[in-house]
């Protein structure tokens, strides 16, 4: 993937963006489903921004590696939430990084940190830049504290460096990203099967880094699951944990990584345990006629040990738009696996489902490996050729970035926002989510919507994941979406949430998350800060407050 | 259990050790199977003790609750490895605490802190006192840099405080051990399933803080993957963490504090995750010729997607001591589900093993809930009536502590250890560790044999347990034993293994331990504890130095 293709101001791919004729053709649709005027405007072009002069000057050793290019230092001044796609398609760029470096060996990171920490430079490690919580943004009120910014960006950094196959485990680099670990791991039959929504445009590094939220429904699913050691760079040197499959040696050295955030290092590679290809899968999407309906059956499979791969709950909102619901919510189901037979966890995952009131009579779709009876079996009722809606329901997650940008330019509001909750808790939570946001879409933007789906059940709770849509202006849209933000934020932690499941803190969260972590725990993370990066210089203002000695 | 019950030297309860008699009848066996002679003789008296005075006295508000007598000064002098069983036999106790407080609430356990912070005396969080490393030892190198010692037995914490049927948790008291908090969640038809040896002797607040290896050998093996929430009192007050189901805040606090050994704080309670209890079982035990074709089948049952429950395999001579083996290696199978049948399982589990070279034809014994089909099924190969080899190890599992303190009063050495490694490491650790334990048998004892079982399979590695039996003498003991125990210490930490599964580190293990984590986690472990534990009166020695401000 080469750093040209992205798009430095919005999501992903620059020529998978929405094209213009299609987002004038959506601007009706929006227009009155949002109950406002929208239109279309073009984002700032590289050409007209006017970026601060940079601050600094890399030393001669490193200046191969560190990029002052316009493109560059816009496109590395923010992460990929709504706030930074309007600030980037607005052209708006008052704190751009003063450089980019892209060391191309752990030497080089070294290096890169050692210059940071004897110059008062603040450095920002950065993977694929597809932070939606301010992880990676430049600037801010911590900016006066530093004599300048660097953005390191681990792009180089994206080898499989090792396969152990009989432990099915890989050293792999921190800049890979899921495509480029995935393709270097598929010639030997092997995956880590860590699937984001930002999979394309997010990094090992960075999954570790923000305990990223990948694949699986059920059982193991954050990216620290995975994770058999770490190797971090701290200004201090490398920190690197033994490959041990499991260990009870005092508290996990890689528990203290993941999470971390690029403020206690940058982590330079991980070796990951690895599974087998799944040659079994199947997959059911199951309609309710009520929400509650659908949550009683996801919190049954999730107590059942059956343990599905996929168990995504879809509100009659998100049906609607994702998965040709027309009024129900639907269960979209998947079960997985590289040596048995699915089946039998399928058919007893949809009996629960209809002894709650799920309508399963579409069956499942159920395939196993090339040659295998099971190969392209589909019940009877369940037409081959129609989009099956677990796959509407995909195709549409995979397009949902490239469609907020494309909203962006509209003038509206588009943007998610995640927690995590346990069982007791999840009604008043939702409720309470639901009235808050009502409220203030009312009031802030005069109107919008609110769906929720799941992403991940556990037996004691679940991860609802919410999706706004509002009527906005252009020139409006933050201010709304700030207020909007901070209303629901609060509703999620006065209901017991967590103010983010897997999107991680960074600095937009730190409001809500100073709250809800323990105080001694912060000051024991500040502490163990203070010992790895006694210069201060990683991500200031991402989880604790920046302290220059 | 009262405390009177308890030995206060030896494991467990006093009434269920071995019978004299009985290790009489014992001696001509082991004598010749060891190859020495064997001599039985009497545990001290506690009449016989003669401990030193203590050194402070508790204030008045705290003296209620802090105990100086004999019996509960020596028997919270020491955990219970074969170096404290063997010292508590012989009397040995020149630093015993100098009292020993049973807090009956969290106030007074934080009066205890505040009194030892202010009297620059040491604290040692003590569960149930069945630490096989040396966490729980009163006294040391570090002795000097104290004004006495307190012991703080959380016996009186014991209580389940609260369950959230809907979410499948319970908020339990630190001070409760297995049993105890198994009896108070049977009423709601709920377990933890959390059965490490120790079960009956240690507490959920030990557990938490040692990581300990439960019931399930895949999947979720140790405590901390069913916490939801942990309380911990340091002597800057509480840290609690929220009820999470999952969360992606920050580096997780619970993780943290699950293996910090009592050097942060006083675990008090903390949230669990639990399940319904098992309906469907199946268990299996299978043969196989060589040790390395039940590796093989081992791994690849770990690596299966089938998740057994239970995957022991017990090397040849484990198998004849404790599963009725005549020579070959035997792979004791489970598979346990409250809600699914798990014939098939179990079946798909039999396939592999035969694939590997098993012998199979045994089959399986499965059993459902009262009433079912499959409840009390059995192959037609397996008499009912027999001992069922998966049954005859679980009898000698729970009684091998007492057989060990039978050892000892012979004059023998009887220990085990334990670790962990990737599969590509194994052969090699195994190899190098047996290769090991017989040269340094050979030298320091004359002889012994030393024995392997898997506690633990992972995708990426194993735990293996090893078992040490050898001559020695009265007086001899503990000499001999830390000679040998020091050469395959070094030879697991050559190899690739960690120096403890689920053991935990306590201060036997430090020296390998010191060189097995990053350097700079301990020095940030050592700023969080600065933090949390200003004056230093945690455990000392335990995890990293002692360090008096």
């Amino acid at each position: 993937m080469s750093a040209a293709q992205r798009s430095w101001w919005g999501w992903g791919l620059a020529d998978h963006a929405v094209p213009a004729a299609e987002v004038e053709a959506m601007a009706p649709l929006v227009s009155q489903s949002l109950g406002c005027e929208v239109q279309r405007r073009e984002p700032a072009t590289l050409a007209s921004l006017q970026l601060r002069e940079p601050r600094i000057a890399a030393p001669h050793s490193l200046s191969e590696i560190c990029s002052v290019e316009v493109e560059d230092r816009a496109g590395h001044s923010y992460g990929k939430s709504f706030r930074d796609v309007v600030r980037g398609f607005r052209g708006e760029f008052p704190n751009p990084p003063d450089a980019v470096a892209r060391p191309r060996n752990e030497a080089e990171l070294v290096s890169l940190l050692d210059w940071c920490g004897s110059e008062g430079i603040a450095a920002i490690p950065y993977g694929a830049g597809s932070s939606v919580v301010g992880g990676v943004e430049s600037g801010g009120e911590w900016d006066e504290q530093f004599n300048g910014v660097v953005s390191i960006d681990l792009v180089h950094l994206d080898r499989v460096v090792e396969v152990d196959h009989e432990s099915r485990a890989a050293l792999i680099q921190a800049g890979a990203t899921g495509p480029r670990l995935e393709d270097q791991l598929r010639p030997h039959g092997l995956t880590l099967r860590h699937y984001p929504q930002s999979f394309e445009f997010s990094t090992l590094g960075g999954w570790i880094a923000t305990r990223s939220g990948g694949h699986y429904a059920t059982g193991r699913t954050h990216i620290e699951d995975f994770v058999e050691s770490t190797r971090m760079i701290t200004p201090r040197g490398p920190m690197e944990s033994r490959r041990l499959p499991g260990s009870g040696a005092g508290p996990s050295p890689d528990r203290l990584v993941a999470g971390s955030e690029g403020i206690l290092g940058v982590i330079s590679e991980a070796w990951m345990r690895l599974q087998d290809r799944p040659a079994h899968k199947a997959t059911a999407a199951i309609p309710f006629d009520s929400f509650a309906s659908g949550v009683a059956a996801a919190r049954r499979l999730a107590q059942s040990s059956l343990w599905p791969t996929n168990c995504r709950l879809l509100d009659p909102g998100e049906a609607a738009a994702n998965a040709g619901g027309a009024g129900e919510a639907i269960l979209v189901l998947g079960f997985e696996s590289a040596h048995e037979p699915v089946d039998a966890d399928i058919r007893a995952a949809l009996e629960i489902c209809a002894d709650s009131g799920g309508d399963v009579s579409a069956g499942a779709r159920i395939s196993g490996p090339p040659g295998s009876g099971s190969a392209g079996e589909t019940s009877d009722a369940q037409s081959a050729s129609a989009p099956h809606p677990a796959e509407s329901w995909r195709s549409a997650f995979l397009r949902a970035p490239y469609l907020r940008d494309a909203m962006v330019s509209l003038g509206c509001i588009a943007e998610t926002f995640e927690t995590a909750v346990t069982w007791d808790r999840f009604d008043e939570l939702h409720q309470e989510v639901t009235r808050t946001a009502a409220d203030s879409l009312a009031r802030v933007c005069g109107g919008g919507t609110l769906t929720c789906r799941f992403t991940h059940v556990y037996p004691d709770g679940v991860a609802p994941y919410f999706t706004v849509l509002a009527p906005s202006r252009h020139g409006e849209q933050l201010a709304m979406w700030d207020e909007v933000k901070a209303a629901v934020s609060e509703a999620i932690f006065e209901t017991g949430g967590t103010i983010t499941h897997h999107h991680a803190v960074g600095r937009d969260h730190r409001g809500v998350y100073d709250r809800q972590r323990p105080d001694l725990f912060a000051e024991a993370l500040g502490a163990a800060k203070s010992t790895l990066d006694p210069d201060g210089i990683l991500n200031p203002g991402v989880l604790i407050d920046p302290r220059r000695p």
